[in-house]
């Protein structure tokens, strides 16, 4: 399998190199794998920290937990945040050198802002806020004072002369900074290659760690950091916390701050990028948004909007259930589909769930809006970001911007597609309320991790971002299986994507083994505190 | 004083003709003024309704009720709905006549629907909902089945096939249909001027009602109704409450249901119009917002968010007062500036304020970015809406779509001239917070009521509009009287449009005698329920 690397003209390889010097000269050598190691990878590398010697068993312990129980532990006097961040912090430089997950290492200043913390702690018996001494990696395009951000190309890369106000937020909450992560070119593809490099997904190497959000993806499936923070338009928190097996929340846009993120579209109103939390636990999803909603960020951003992230009590009645299998273009691959079916039955059986088979009204129409929205200037603005970094275009980018559905808009041309947009919302939305369940539960993507450079098909998670529904990750329990998960004998495709994407298991279903499976459950747009709720009910059903 | 009137080829004149004759038709003879009255009327005619001897005095005591009231007396069967719109409807007719307020009056359909509330409430014992009985008047461009509407120009004049969302609700809470109001041409300025003919100042007939909800304005002054609909996005409902002498707000966009309203610019995410009432008291404001909110709408509309009307509890604490005397541009005409001088002076002397001097942040910039958002497309389908029609375009449509600010945009002109406006957005509220205040209080116009035709600075309404802040209007209790409001004997202008406002004033100060001059109260994005409180606490100071 050849894959296509970020290239680009003489000035662009000659700074290339010198990021990926800097960047590999922040990795301590007493980190480094040896050659034993890295010479002779398997397919799945989520081991290589607990094998390869580099971390003490309490290292090791401590990067087994999940952000709340971190912050937990720390409040409690029963961990210091200096050995918090330390112990992710050695993990994550091996998880790198063996995903290709960072653009950025500074686990000195973590220590050091970890040191401050424990003093803080000593001297005023208390945290400084919910999350104090939790270790955060950060997306590579979200600001953090001092350190490299860039809009996905080599072109918008910059020092942050301030924190963003989610970082400056995090700080104020007690989070320590120690990492920055990949993220792909354009930060507009489900997988994940730039500049920095191509993250693998740890499970299988020959699997993407999905995108935009991979580094974030990579890293935490490999516990170098317990939760990070990601950012999705069309998929790109929940696409790698698919990939990888962990969690993640898209919750619903201007409702977490976003303010400052690098990004090469500001002022686009006609579909919002939206910031959340990718983590190892459905409890992190909670904390880390309740953190967040209580520091009240509409106060100082006036774009956000104040709602409510409380959880709703569901103990006192049926929970309906909406299961869809399938989005009528494109038949989810055997892995995705034996997990979908088990969930259902197991959903059917449960005493506390009513289940709602949930036909999907025109998602064709929803992700072609969804994607002629995300390039409205003909990808103009895209060419121009490449061409001033020296930057080839690569695969997955030329594809993005150079779909049918993409064109350069004029004024009314726009009001017309966000007229359309809306039309299709208010259809949609009557179309919810008419089946009227609380959440959905649906694929995340048409299978489990892809093969690289064939991750083509958003509308399983990009129809969500077009709606504003927020919609949450989870893994189902269960590893794709070429054994069990067998193509049947004869298939009528229902679209010409559908023919493409049976053809991508058809070929290697082999290729797959081991991936996780993840799952996907949605709810009503502002109803992210009912989707927080209904995800822990339904998860508890699923794997119980 | 010579008045342009709408003109245009001769379909267009044919059509409007039929038009004109069937709103002439549909004033039933038994309520037409006779021409005694009709040739012979005072600048303010707001008195004849008393005068002209075709209502009872029945009919005129409850046309001095407000629409809270009105409600009050119904839901304790100490009036019928039969009876209160037949008031209204009444004295509509009659305000018509000497305003021009209406585009269409069906009092009939009015009585009907209320003989069925009233059948209802005597069958049942109860009320349908909080507005049960409540006669409402809605401004043209908002769809009420079977009723005619237009989005400012003859070529989308229309027979509505359906309800809208906001008359839909309003029928589902009891409230009652009898006539819909004028509005200017293209709905875009804020004087009333349209094919129907222009909207009269009810005080003063050589002064204009305001716009864009001019014949709301007019309607509610003449009290041929107690409250109606309006919408704003550069003034439209404050203006002409301001001019008119009642009371309106418009809240912040999006939290009250604008779908299927007629407009020409659909799918615009530039700046949002927005939708709320006018009326005769502050309480029907609250009255008309909770009864609206309390529906839900943003479970039928998924564009709307659910937001919090609930008033918060002043009475323990100082209400923050920022007082701004003018823009820095502007320098408000002698009558406005007395009141706001006199309001300033007695919330010194309250005890329960903190006055603060306000310096606004650059509204000019603010004013601009929102005039440049008015018309994204150059004025392109405000010229064909003009050209369908066969319509000749009126001097302030002419102004509007003209103004150097106007240009045709591509993608990435409207992505950049958002960012701007999200820019300023946050500038701004980094002001704002800064000085810390609850609400503002500001002059809703450069000075009471305009001379006709003369209506073209639109900032200390329109930078609330770009801002996206609710502002509600409420009369001063003072009127305009050019033996005190006399111009100081040096100006200097602060700038050139100041220097045309002075004119305005100065060449004939004679010509604003007796219009009323109102107060405008602004609160942050979202704060509508604090807006609302805090009215009630500011306008008891001022006119106590």
């Amino acid at each position: 399998m050849t894959l296509t690397n970020a290239t680009g003209n003489a000035s662009y390889t000659e700074k290339v190199q010198s990021v990926k010097s800097r960047l590999e000269a922040s990795i301590p050598s007493s980190l480094r794998l040896p050659s034993s190691i890295l010479g002779n990878l398997p397919l799945d590398v989520t081991g290589i920290p607990e094998s390869c010697g580099l971390l003490t068993s309490s290292e090791l312990a401590i990067t087994e937990l999940d952000a709340t129980t971190i912050c937990q532990k720390i409040a409690s006097g029963d961990l210091t945040a200096v050995d918090a961040v330390s112990a992710f912090g050695k993990r994550a430089a091996i998880a790198h050198q063996l995903t290709a997950c960072l653009t950025d290492y500074f686990l000195d200043e973590g220590i050091a802002q970890a040191r401050e913390l424990d003093e803080y702690y000593k001297r005023e018996g208390r945290v400084v806020g919910p999350l104090h001494g939790l270790p955060i990696s950060i997306k590579d395009h979200i600001p953090i004072k001092g350190r490299w951000a860039s809009g996905g190309f080599l072109s918008n890369l910059e020092l942050s002369k301030e924190d963003c106000d989610m970082t400056s937020i995090l700080r104020r909450l007690g989070a320590v900074f120690y990492v920055k992560t990949n993220q792909p070119q354009g930060i507009m593809t489900l997988e994940c290659n730039s500049f920095y490099g191509r993250t693998l997904n740890p499970h299988n190497s020959n699997l993407s760690s999905g995108g935009s959000s991979g580094g974030e993806g990579a890293l935490i499936a490999m516990k170098g950091s317990c939760i990070g923070v990601g950012t999705d338009v069309g998929g790109s928190i929940r696409g790698p916390s698919a990939n990888c097996g962990i969690y993640g929340i898209r919750p619903t846009s201007l409702t977490m701050p976003i303010h400052n993120y690098v990004w090469y579209q500001p002022g686009q109103d006609g579909i919002y990028v939206s910031t959340g939390p990718m983590c190892r636990s459905a409890q992190d999803m909670t904390t880390f948004l309740h953190a967040l909603s209580g520091s009240k960020p509409y106060l100082i951003d006036p774009t956000l909007i104040p709602i409510s992230f409380d959880l709703p009590d569901l103990s006192q009645r049926k929970l309906r259930v909406g299961v869809m299998m399938h989005d009528q273009s494109v038949l989810p691959h055997p892995p995705m589909l034996r997990a979908m079916q088990l969930a259902k039955e197991k959903l059917d059986a449960a005493p506390n769930i009513e289940v709602v088979e949930y036909q999907p009204y025109n998602h064709a129409l929803g992700y072609a809006l969804a994607h002629e929205m995300y390039m409205e200037d003909g990808g103009k603005t895209y060419r121009k970001m490449l061409k001033d970094g020296g930057e080839d275009i690569l695969p997955l980018g030329e594809w993005v911007i150079s779909e049918h559905l993409v064109k350069d808009h004029d004024a009314i041309g726009m009001w017309q597609l966000h007229d359309k947009r809306d039309s299709f919302r208010r259809e949609y939305s009557d179309h919810w309320n008419k089946i009227g369940c609380d959440v959905v539960l649906c694929p995340p993507f048409l299978g489990t991790a892809s093969r690289h450079d064939t991750a083509k098909y958003w509308s399983y998670t990009a129809i969500w971002n077009l709606l504003d529904y927020p919609g949450a990750v989870f893994p189902s329990g269960l590893a794709a299986d070429p054994s069990i998960d067998v193509l049947p004998s004869s298939f009528t495709p229902m679209s010409e994507k559908d023919a493409e994407s049976h053809q991508l298991y058809a070929e290697d279903p082999q290729l797959f083994k081991g991936a996780p499976v993840s799952l996907q459950l949605v709810a009503k747009r502002f109803n992210d505190g009912l989707l927080l709720a209904a995800q822990k009910v339904v998860e508890e059903i699923i794997r119980g």
